[in-house]
């Protein structure tokens, strides 16, 4: 019997690839669709590309209207998942997209998002150690956000081996969806295409504290982070290229090794073969994280490089993933793991 | 039980794209995979997108490597499909990406193509008056080409109801997968990305005749065809602007109700609603078909307005619809009718 | 000695191309740049192109700010110039790049814009017949739209030679700069790159009534135009594709002479070598327009193809060689001729 | 009087750029250009951006096409300058776009290009100490490559200062011409667009040893460089992100005199003001470098960032700037310092 899921915010990016996604989970059925300045209109008006789903309406984002669901994805702008996730019951499933519930230290989060922290929710990306067990059953996800997802897949094994020191320096490149939908001059496709540029440089971004949590937690000591964020001309993907420097005795057969055996299982992550390297086109619409690896001896640093898809394994995709955990259906189901290519 | 199904070209884009929709598509288990220059190689190296295929391997192109199949696909340069389609059993169902089996009028093939004519197979566009019934249980197909499927879609509704004068002018963008992997200089990046540019301009493009022939086909009278194909900074997509007099008596209303009539029952062809137009990001790895039509009264003109995606309903979608509709398969399984956007 | 150069709108895509033009004019001295919601800010925040006026403030735009100038350069909403330029003396050079003072018929004026008609002033478009004496001297210049631009000097040849019928089907693509700086979801970059879409579909784009103006002017007769425009994702450029039906005794040498004795003077616009289509790529950032020309025996049409920057011959440029004319300077006086490619 | 200057390699990216620049320089006669498999083509046929210059005709590269030129610019393959200018008079200024003279130590050269050490050059980055000197009547130039003019710049004002640890961390991306117009299949335009991906990733990319020796030289001490290019999907443009540690006593503030310091005088680079960061939209087209600088306290780093165009500042337009230093002629002249943008 198919889960009846409902979407808060499903006229923006991440409510529109989760949409995309579930119209091809066997296992789902959609339910109430909601927004709130394009409430009462046609979802095909909004968002074309989910042609099966032209003809349903948007509703106020309500307790009333997201009442009698299995499941409720959220895709609201940060700050306004508590009070939604409140009025929902226990046993639904709630699957926040937003960052309120991504981090543990109450300090952090007041830090860089200048609010009361409303508290921590099993962390919704089930390759890291221990996330997939804390997921089973949980009623709560806190989805992770798409450059600490690629950034702590990229890291962690290298962490979890001892293989470097605790010292990131990570440099992303973001496709626009990662901005969403908001109408900025610096957006606009005029200003995007043909131009890289970057932003919250300088320690700034919010998804720093993120990254520190996870790639802390696998190191078990205190990691920094240095992250460049910048914007690429081109709607999708993340390609994060971190590098750390090698602890002694680090050959490239270890950290081969190393990301071998923290990754064999995984199904929706790949390291490449040696000498080929991601790149954000293979996984255009996929859950699918390719990532390669490589030891630079001259500057004795270890190469990190992961590409995703913001939007499917970066938001959407991973919010299906956990679903699928949280409630016991087998964990790739409904998710893409070609990309769209060329 | 699934049937099993070889690739021959799996290495170019229309390969690929054949594979990414086999991959998901439940009926289908995947047997060979050929190709020529590149036989010997891991698909994953020249087709990274498709991670679940990144270590099968390609084998010539050959009698031998397609035998034992149940469907073999053809994704080969215009000239090669005869050669090998004769060495496969009559009971084994052959569908051919190429040109070779498209044109019923020999003549016609010579002049634009010159080389002796192959012959004509059951036409693989379901949507056209007959075509549907003729591909049950065919054990060929001939899958049309991409600006043909666009075009003839978006016009055989008002030819259909004689709306309009036998003489069409058609402006259409094409993504640059169009062109194929061909390594051309126009094709390069640095050449294409803000570029927008025509090509085979004045009456020479090969697709014409089979515009011609469709149309003329539904109208009952001979259509001459305008056709500028132009080259657009985009991987994928096809939006054709189809323009043609229109005859005494029509109205906006008589027009919108000929396409809506026309099309009403078709899963994969969706006539937008008044005053929402056609794009190719809507229709971004789907194998859904968008058109809008209206009618301009200073002017006389109907213009009708389609976008697909060249690769999926295009080439490889189509070419796995007809496949479903020859083998008795339900003609909409594993194909996905919900774009990739933004 | 230097004329002294007012730009209001600075801020916009037409204002800052009209700067990117002056600062390298050797005959033209920089003054006041004006803004509304933007005034008070430093130019570098909202052009950074413009590096050696990066200092430089915005003003509000008004007749004091304006005043003291040889010229002023008008980059204003459509329907605001006539209330700025009332208020300049006779003796200034007012440039409107808006559509105000373009329009001879009033009645075409009010169908389209919706407003009373301001009046007419002398046609920025040198190259059309009798166009270059009416702006010597003259102190009002109506620059044209980038549409009735590529589409007038693609046809007006074969009108003036009378090689074709008065009935014309243009599709047109441009960059999405020409739909200006205004915060419109459709022109977020992450809807617009990978898409092609059409708009202003069926006869309503407000540059129609231009169109047909011109091209009657020089056939003599009442010309029909069929317009279809399309969004393609690149920030510039118009590739315009325009056809008409062949008149008897037409030949492709005819066509092809008619051309070349059109456009042998004109500095700015080249016919290519036959076989060779123009590209947007080939006239980023330059004032040249590249035309090519075909007749398509088959269809008995004759296709011509104009590919231009929409910012600088389309605007800008335009603007900048008719204030030349005015003025008495050199027409190709501080016009880039060479396009910025790849 | 006009120097005259002859170009070899006038078919490719880096030789258009040279004669697009040439045809703007009011001190400068273009004489031969010359190509090998292209010689005897139109280079309106290869070039159609540079209009003016659309029936000149390619010779061969030889000495006797060379001779007679006060200047020649070398834009050929790694390993061919040396022969071509051995066989130019030491009185003739020759500029050499590749790479052949840039290193001063043999075994960098041998270990990183595989051939005998050609020999070192006067180096065409004059931003950098002494190096504007050394151009003063030279008549032999390297120009830098393009990574390491971006990456010098960006960082050698922290270095001489004495501000950093010298051990960087750079990732940079590129658009596509920096790869030239070799036909490869991961730089057709339906690879490129929608893609990010790095490439020669691990401390093997030959603009490493060129960083090393020139922010060694500024630094006073051995400095390491761990980088990471990436290909970007957009003709042109680098953007450099480049990370060192802070040395104690570092402040913001230290950190921005430093660079305003070091930067003041100079008229192609630009230290942006406070919060403001570089895009390489902003220098499509320009010799003009952007440069930001921050200090993330937390992560005790310094990030620089630098954006310009790699055919302009990053090739040809340094290769014009550096003529000018060796032949007295104004540094800025025939320079443009404007992009092209939106």
């Amino acid at each position: 019997m198919a889960v009846r899921a409902a979407v808060a915010g499903a006229s923006g990016y991440a409510g529109g690839e989760i949409l995309r996604l579930l119209a091809g989970h066997p296992g789902v059925e959609i339910g109430a669709l909601t927004g709130n300045s394009n409430a009462g209109q046609r979802l095909g008006a909004l968002q074309p590309h989910l042609a099966p789903l032209a003809d349903r309406v948007l509703e106020p984002t309500s307790a009333e209207t997201l009442a009698g669901h299995d499941v409720v994805f959220l895709a609201l702008p940060h700050g306004q998942s508590a009070a939604v996730a409140e009025q929902l019951g226990d046993e639904v499933l709630v699957v926040d997209c937003g960052a309120d519930f991504r981090l543990r230290d109450a300090q952090d989060w007041e830090r860089f998002y200048g609010t009361p922290h409303a508290g921590t929710w099993p962390y919704g990306l089930p390759e890291l150690p221990g996330a997939r067990d804390a997921l089973r059953g949980s009623r709560r996800v806190a989805v992770p956000g798409c450059y600490p997802t690629t950034v702590s897949l990229a890291l962690f094994p290298a962490f979890a081996a001892g293989l470097v020191e605790p010292d990131v320096v990570v440099v992303a490149a973001s496709g626009t969806s990662g901005a969403g939908k908001a109408l900025k001059p610096h957006l606009l496709g005029s200003e995007v295409m043909g131009s890289m540029s970057p932003y919250g440089v300088g320690g700034v971004h919010r998804h720093i504290p993120e990254m520190v949590q996870n790639l802390s937690a696998v190191a078990g000591e205190r990691v920094t982070v240095s992250f460049t964020p910048t914007l690429a001309p081109m709607p999708r993907g993340i390609l994060a290229t971190c590098t750390a420097r090698a602890r002694p005795g680090l050959t490239a057969g270890r950290l081969r090794e190393a990301y071998g055996k923290a990754l064999a299982a995984e199904p929706f992550v790949r390291l490449l073969p040696e000498g080929q390297w991601p790149s954000t086109a293979a996984v255009y619409g996929s859950n699918t994280v390719l990532l390669q690896v490589a030891y630079d001896e001259a500057a004795n640093r270890v190469i990190a490089v992961g590409a995703l898809d913001n939007l499917t394994k970066g938001t959407a995709g991973g919010a299906v993933q956990s679903m699928n955990i949280a409630l016991g259906i087998p964990e790739e189901t409904g998710l893409p793991v070609t990309g769209v290519a060329p």
